[in-house]
């Protein structure tokens, strides 16, 4: 990997909750080896056994970050079986997690994607990472000789074409509709979609459908009345249900995975 | 603003609860521009409609950190409309908030007063901000612009001596009593009252009612017996309810918003 | 306390939750005294009246930190009251926490152990501290002393050979059989337990028994099927039951305090 120029971040993302001590250990392990090291916790409440919303995540938040940062996600029911680890560059950033479909949808247009030579660990001084725990014994201290510019992705990633893909299907036109999908609920009950706000660029007049309503887009929460619900292009560029001062995911009990549909309404007529 | 000191310190209070990247990716921004940042997480918990628990936090905690710290608070149901972002100054740290009543305790014996001044935001590489996400796209670069030094209040501010007033009515001594509320109830189920000590500190023998029971005052929580009420004056130095090993909240059925009155039980003989 | 290498590195363990400014005040004393600390929290959620789940997560997470790391243990229903504040250091680490308890697991194997000498709070600067938090106002100032290395054990400690013993009964083999107890839940559900995996080195076929269930040890959990208990060592070095793709508290309906045996089955035979 030339031009690896690292800024000393990391970024973590898992499904550890934050009970425990698991998301320390890792900073532990971090700082033991690059004491400069800055770690931000991107989000911990990753469902454990729904990989694409820390993908989804990661994919819309990466580029908030200086560049030169490495993003480690955590999310890894296979862990201690014979799964891979992907290692890929995109923008001048790193990213790493276990081979299950997570950074699918980062990968497609990755710079370089590998998966980790498992016979490079020793040269840098992993010994018996324990079958159970990779992100503190195997992925925190690759991010951390990432993350200070001491090594590069040819150090100890092999080339590969070809991963587990993603969970979900990318939403796409046809018949001028979009068909996409709850990915993620946020702390306010907004119901957060994969569709990208590139996909209705050319829609005059969106009409979002979800479980049985029908919306029109707005610009911002702001322009609502208490209770309404709304349909708006969010702050991370994807189609999002809001309820003004409300909860849209309790008030239309939707969850993530619910399936969400946007129309071109001049279409209709 | 002459003189300003900063500390490179940012703390960061807001609404987000702790799920998802939002907190994150204001930290991304900040690093982006300020890599020797250190961002501190005041709290993320505050109820998305009850802005004065962030104001009561952020103005009897500000003091612990190193003058020249910038404290933003986001809680904020009107981005996107047409409210103001109020900036300030005091004892040499700085605070940034919506101006909808949040950091009101704070700004009646604030050192300078601004809103924040929109064509300024260019100037400094800030650009399309969205219309739902201020907290990253404006209070996040302006907050690393302060903590790094790089500009003072006059750079981004307009002077203002009116603003948005606080929510909660601060407590005044009047014939021998003083009227609180219930700001916020800790992890514990502490409720914690907006009434400084400093109010009854002539009271000899002050008698603390809610929800029905009178308590006296304690001087900590070891001094009673398991299961009972308590009222002291907590370490943030306001008049808080507790229940010995056990949650006075719970136990009591209050909440944030109760009201609370403190009686000097000498002036009742 | 000869060759302190301090690392810069302050770790907090509390039973605060993640409501409210408590812990981010610790880090405004902390980076008051000393800017360029690095604090890493390991764990919030320790339940208020179960001091020996902070322990247990310090002794099994500290050696993952560099060395000259403090780590601060705040559980504390005593505050206030005659207590003492132990501080002690072990493999180049510094622990400090209430003499209650908490750190028993660590002092038997101890370099130093220390109670906090009151006369010396004066000689660093900690003045008039409160009854109710001693956290942010004796043990966070102490630590940014240490972490700068201005300070060591010496300065602000008398040692002492006795202290308040631990909460949990160390398991032993005996009669070919170990019992220990679920000493915490992690966010999965997995129900670990302080059982060191030295004690059944010698087992050839460990059966681990818990609320009537007997359940062979495995490897990794991705060695199960979807659903299945298994017991493992983790990667704490402790034995663990887990469920595939579930958890083992809920499907079991065990928790902290629940004791669990660990037969080897050659001797049944």
């Amino acid at each position: 990997m030339t031009n690896w120029q690292a800024s000393g971040v990391i970024t973590i993302t898992t499904d550890f909750g934050h009970k425990g001590p698991f998301a320390a250990v890792m900073k532990g392990v971090i700082l033991s080896r690059f004491r400069a090291a800055t770690v931000v916790d991107l989000a911990h409440d990753i469902p454990a056994h729904w990989p694409p919303e820390a993908g989804f995540w990661i994919s819309r938040s990466y580029q908030y970050f200086p560049p030169g940062t490495v993003h480690v996600a955590i999310v890894d029911p296979g862990v201690g079986t014979e799964r891979e680890i992907i290692i890929a560059s995109r923008d001048g950033h790193i990213f790493m997690a276990p081979d299950n479909g997570l950074l699918a949808p980062l990968l497609e247009d990755a710079d370089q994607v590998c998966k980790l030579n498992n016979d490079a660990l020793q040269d840098i001084g992993i010994e018996s990472p324990s079958l159970t725990f990779h992100g503190r014994d195997i992925f925190a201290p690759i991010a951390a000789e990432f993350a200070a510019g001491r090594i590069g992705l040819g150090d100890v990633g092999i080339d590969i074409s070809d991963w587990t893909p993603g969970w979900l299907e990318e939403p796409e036109v046809a018949n001028g509709s979009v068909h996409g999908i709850v990915v993620t609920v946020d702390a306010f009950g907004n119901l957060i979609s994969n569709i990208d706000k590139s996909l209705i660029k050319d829609f005059e007049q969106p009409i979002v459908s979800l479980a049985g309503h029908k919306l029109e887009m707005k610009s911002t929460y702001g322009r609502a009345r208490p209770g309404d619900y709304l349909a708006l292009v969010n702050s991370f560029g994807v189609v999002e249900i809001a309820r003004a001062e409300g909860s849209a995911a309790d008030g239309l009990g939707s969850d993530r995975g619910a399936p969400i549909v946007i129309t071109d309404n001049t279409n209709l007529v």
